[in-house]
C-alpha cells in the first residue's frame, strides 16, 4: 500500500484510499541522460495501471502526476460511472521524478543522493514515460494525456514534445509555462524550508522538521481561494473545527512525511517548466503553443492562486485547438483535482464528454 | 531623516524621499492599558503633520500608518494638485505601534522588551491615537480618516469606536476585519520567520537573518498580482532587470533593515483585527458594520492578494453610506498605496472628489 502525501491530503475527502485498485509497477531506464546533462545510471518511474490493454493496444491513457502524488491520484476520474471506464480502457498512471517513489533525491545513491540529484525538468519526465510507453508496454498512442497541475504540465509538454501521440490532451489547473509569479512563489516556499538550518544545504542528518512544517504552512495560503477561508469551507470536512485548529492540523501533517530534498526537487522542476524551452522551438511559448495539434481541453480553475485563469486564457488564444473550459469553484487549485463533490462532477462530465466526442471541433 | 521601510520599497518609486516634508512629533501616554490587560509604562506614538491647524481646529485629517511605515507612508496624496492640499488642512500621520519608532518591541524596556511586548491590537492603536488627538492637540473631530492597508483597518474601527469623530472614512486596499485567509497567509510568513533558530523566542542576539529573509520572500509572493508578474511590471522601475535578478534583489534587500520581533508583532496585530469584537458588538460585525455612519469610501484593488475584493464587497454590503470603489490595476496590494503612476491619479481624482462632496450620497 503506497502512502498518500502532499496534496493528497486535500483529495482524501474524494477517494477512500484504503484499496489499492490500481496494479503496481516500475520500468528502469539505464544510463538515462536528463536534460541538464546529468546521467542517472538507474532512472526509476513508478507507476500503476487500471484495466486492461486491448489487442489493438489503442486503448490507453495516460495519466501523469501532480506535485508529490502518487499514481493514486486520478481516481476521483476512474469508475464506470465516472469520466475513465476501467472495463473499457486501460489507464497508465506515471510518477514524477522526485515524489520519493520513482527516482528521487531521497531513494538514489551517490553520487545523487540528496542535493545532488539533478533538476529533472518535465521534459525529462516526459521523456522517461515516453520510453515507458513505447519500450515497456508497446503502447505508441494513447487515447487522452490528463493532466492535473504538474501532471497538466507535462500533458502540454507532450502535445508539444509527442503532437501526434495523443488523440487528446487535457489539462486541469496548471500551466504551458510556470509563468514568474509562480517561480517567486515557490521560492518563498523554498527560503522558509531551508531557513532552518537542519536543512544542512541537503544533508540532513535527520528531517529539518520546522523547515518543513514552514514549507506547508506558506504552501497552505496558496492552496484554497481567498474566498474558500472567509467561508470557512475547510468545515465541508471537519464541522466542528475552529480555524485555529485547521491550522495547527495542517502546521502539523501537511507535508510532514515528505522527504525536504524531494520537496525541493519537484519545486525546481515546476519553477523551470516552459514548453517555449523544448528543442526546435529557441524559446519561443507561442510557437510552441501553436504546435499542438489534437483537440485540448483546458480547464483552469476561476479561484486557483497557483496557476491563475489569466495565465490560462493567455495560453489558450495561441492554442489551435483548445476549448478553454474555466471549472466555477472556490476551492482554488484543488478543484482541478475534483476537490469537492461539485468539482469532481463537472470534471467527470466535462471530460466524459470531451472523450466521447468524435471529433471535437476546433475553436 | 526617517528611514524607510516594509512596504516603501515598492513605494520609492512614488516620492522622492530626500525631503522630510513633515514635522516630526511625539506623543506618550503614561500607564497605558492595551485590549490584553498589559500597561505599559511609557506608551509613544510617534507622528508627523503636514500644513496647519486652522482657529477652528476643524481642518485636520488623520492618516494612520500602514504594515512597518512610517508617517511619510502617505505623501502620494499629498500636494495642491493631489487629494490632501497640505495648504488648507492639517494633516496628521501617525505610525502604528510595532514599526520600531512608535512603541515597539525593539525599542521598549523590559519587562516588555522583545517577544514580551504585548501584541497590541488595531483598537489599542486607535485608543492611542485618540488621545494623541483629543488630548494633545485638542482635536475632537476629523475632516476624514483615510488610511491604507492597516491603516484602513484603523480607518474601518475609528468609524465604529468614534462614529462621529470623522466626516468621512476613506479605506484603501484594507478590510474591517482580517479574514481566515489572512490570518493563514501571515501565519505562513511567521513560520517562514521562525524557521531560523536565531530567532531563538525572540530573544537573538543578533537579527535572524536568514529568517527575515524567508519571510520577505514569502511576503513578496503576495505583494503584486500574477498578471503583474506575467507582465514582468517589475520592469516598470528596472527595465533591464531580469526575473532572477528581480528576486535575488527583494531577498536581500525586502524587510532586510527592520526588526523580527517588530515585523512579528505587527502581522499578530493585523491577524487579530475585527471591528466585531468591538466591545459592546460582542463578535457581531455585521452590526458592526452597519453602525458606521459617516459617508465611506471603500476602495479595493482588483487584484489585492491580500484583502480580495470577494471580502470588500461582503463587507460592504452591510455598510450604510458606503461608495464601493475598485481600483482598476494589475499593482496587486500597492495598488491602494498609489503603488504606480496610473493608481495614484485614479486615487487622488477619487478621494479628492469624495473628501469635497457636500453631502456624499447614502448608497
Amino acid at each position: 500500500m503506497i502512502r498518500f502525501c502532499g496534496l493528497a491530503i486535500a483529495l482524501t475527502l474524494v477517494v477512500p484510499q484504503d484499496v489499492d485498485r490500481a496494479a503496481h509497477h516500475e520500468f528502469v531506464i539505464d544510463n538515462f541522460r536528463t536534460e541538464s546533462g546529468v546521467v542517472l545510471p538507474k532512472a526509476r518511474i513508478v507507476y500503476g495501471t487500471y484495466g486492461h490493454l486491448d489487442a489493438a493496444r489503442d486503448n490507453a491513457v495516460l495519466l501523469p502526476s501532480h506535485y508529490m502524488a502518487t499514481h493514486h491520484g486520478y481516481e476521483w476520474l476512474i469508475g464506470s460511472d465516472r469520466a475513465l471506464d476501467e472495463s473499457k480502457l486501460f489507464l497508465v498512471a506515471t510518477e514524477l521524478f522526485g515524489n520519493g517513489h520513482s527516482s528521487s533525491p531521497s531513494n538514489t545513491p551517490e553520487p545523487f543522493h540528496g542535493p545532488r540529484f539533478p533538476v529533472t525538468t518535465i521534459r525529462d519526465n516526459v521523456d522517461a514515460v515516453h520510453r515507458l510507453l513505447t519500450e515497456d508496454l508497446k503502447i505508441t498512442h494513447v487515447r487522452a494525456v490528463i493532466g492535473f497541475s504538474m501532471g497538466a504540465q507535462q500533458a502540454f509538454q507532450w502535445a508539444v514534445s509527442h503532437p501526434d501521440f495523443a488523440d487528446r490532451i487535457v489539462a486541469t489547473a496548471g500551466t504551458a509555462k510556470t509563468w514568474p509569479h509562480g517561480v517567486v512563489r515557490l521560492e518563498g516556499q523554498i527560503a522558509a524550508l531551508t531557513a532552518d538550518p537542519a536543512f544542512n544545504g541537503g544533508d540532513y542528518a535527520s528531517p529539518p522538521r520546522k523547515g518543513i512544517e514552514a514549507y506547508g504552512m506558506v504552501w497552505l495560503g496558496w492552496l484554497y481561494s481567498q474566498e474558500w477561508w472567509r467561508r470557512e469551507l475547510w468545515k465541508t470536512a471537519a464541522p466542528d473545527r475552529t480555524l485555529d485548529q485547521e491550522i495547527e492540523n495542517r502546521r502539523r501533517t501537511f507535508f510532514a512525511n515528505n522527504d525536504a530534498n524531494d520537496l525541493i526537487l519537484q519545486a525546481r522542476t515546476w519553477q523551470r517548466h516552459d514548453v517555449g524551452a523544448t528543442p526546435g522551438f529557441n524559446g519561443d511559448l507561442e510557437r510552441a503553443l501553436r504546435s499542438m495539434k489534437a483537440p485540448l481541453l483546458y480547464m483552469p480553475s476561476e479561484t486557483d492562486l497557483y496557476f491563475p485563469i489569466g495565465d490560462a486564457r493567455f495560453e489558450a488564444q495561441f492554442i489551435p485547438r483548445v476549448s478553454l473550459v474555466p471549472i466555477p469553484s472556490l476551492w482554488g487549485h484543488p478543484a482541478g483535482a475534483g476537490g469537492n463533490a461539485a468539482d469532481r462532477a463537472f470534471l467527470n462530465e466535462k471530460i466524459g464528454r470531451f472523450l466521447a466526442e468524435r471529433q471535437p471541433s476546433a475553436r
